[in-house]
């Protein structure tokens, strides 16, 4: 394995670049190729058996350009196919659920945390197993917001109508008097503001990103796979709306995305 | 051509639906063959390219089916596709842009005309054009609105945050004083009643489909293809969530929905 290789990202879409965001600040020196599913985008409405299909396609495709290891940057993926491509890949494979849930376990301090994400992350209960496998414990109440991630590609981030919408959804977590919410789902950092408003100060928010950022660098560490040159070249991909995909990204990451590329996921 | 065939209806998921029900209601005497691309929907933010090879795959699949005539029953992929699938398949190919755009140009009477889709439909203009060959004289205001479909699969049909979101969509084309709106998605009749409150009493509301099932009963008709037995079956595929669509659908639909299957619509 060539130590300075770069790492597979992916997510449904655009929400995943919260998470590579997220790598570029935390581990600097590694470059990143990101793939994003637009043209089968959102995930969270699809069942595990075609989340499993789509994330072992991209999963090929990352391999044809030498990836090292892969980040599974979409919670709905985590939750549904990790386990599986782990099985059947032989690199670093890291998602972002656990990381999340590590750190929603070792922050509350009532022991009462909520989960917000999308129908297939929500259902899989896979947030609430791990917090329990952590701290049998915690109590975890858990919330599908399936408007979120359309309001997010909306951009209507800090604005009126989201504040009601996430009013409604997030009333029975307050209700149940959480001290930390876990943004389960990519998209959500991004109308964190929102959220923080409707919960109040009082609630901690955890985004996993941050976390699997840091668990990429301990496991790269731990698989003697940190890059040892100093070229750092991120290459973006995605399934269709290359330019669309470009301009969003660019109002997201600290650097310049040049170009983004489309290609057929179905032919891997 | 076996006259007693079914027909094929297709939409990215559960909104050509409204669809299926106005051809059960106008043609009770026609079977028909449903598929739901529901693995890949939404098809409203996707690229003309993807929409094509995706219709392209379902006609194959229904053509597994023996139809002998196909409804593009999402506007979207009527707007980018149906062209390119009547150049290839041979049999009637009915889509739901023409039938809405004829009613609208003959119901407006102060010649002012607004459309409503997915920012796919609206930004292929096709609405537009399409009017103009009627009559040019015709002023048409269109607005993308991408969150009315996912409020729709959320069930917040008649529903206060819906009628806000409805009310910053639609503002624009109420300062355009039009007399008439295409409901140029088949997702928007569910949410008739939100749009009419907003637009108000005097403005015309145009289903799309009813001048579909009516146009395919004249082809029809036209092709010596009508229905000449007694017995009507109509079944229901989808590419994901087969459970899930069966109660959306029988929420909407005339007659049970016994069985929907799955399928691997990437095969085709």
């Amino acid at each position: 394995m060539n130590r300075n290789a770069p790492i597979g990202v992916f997510d449904s879409g655009v929400g995943g670049l919260t998470v590579a965001r997220e790598i570029m600040r935390q581990i600097p020196n590694e470059s990143i190729i990101y793939f994003g599913d637009t043209a089968r985008v959102p995930y969270g409405s699809k069942s595990k058996e075609t989340i499993i299909t789509y994330s072992r396609q991209i999963v090929e495709f990352l391999l044809t350009k030498q990836v090292k290891a892969v980040v599974v940057g979409c919670n709905t993926a985590s939750a549904f196919a990790l386990e599986t491509l782990q099985k059947e890949f032989d690199i670093p494979m890291i998602g972002v659920v656990k990381p999340g849930a590590k750190v929603a376990a070792e922050t509350t301090v009532n022991h009462r945390v909520g989960i917000i994400g999308t129908l297939g992350t929500v259902n899989s209960d896979i947030y609430k197993n791990y917090i329990h496998e952590l701290n049998g414990g915690i109590e975890v109440f858990s919330k599908a917001c399936p408007l979120f991630a359309p309001l997010v590609e909306e951009g209507w981030l800090d604005d009126p109508i989201t504040y009601e919408v996430a009013t409604r959804y997030l009333n029975d977590l307050m209700k149940h008097e959480i001290d930390t919410l876990v943004l389960g789902c990519t998209h959500y950092p991004l109308i964190r503001k929102t959220v923080q408003k409707v919960m109040g100060d009082s609630v901690n928010l955890v985004n996993p990103a941050y976390e699997t950022a840091i668990s990429l660098r301990t496991a790269l560490e731990e698989a003697n796979l940190t890059n040892s040159g100093t070229e750092v070249k991120h290459k973006f991909y995605v399934s269709d709306g290359a330019e669309k995909f470009k301009s969003f990204a660019n109002t997201i990451l600290p650097c310049e995305v040049e170009e983004t590329k489309d290609i057929n996921i179905e032919l891997y």
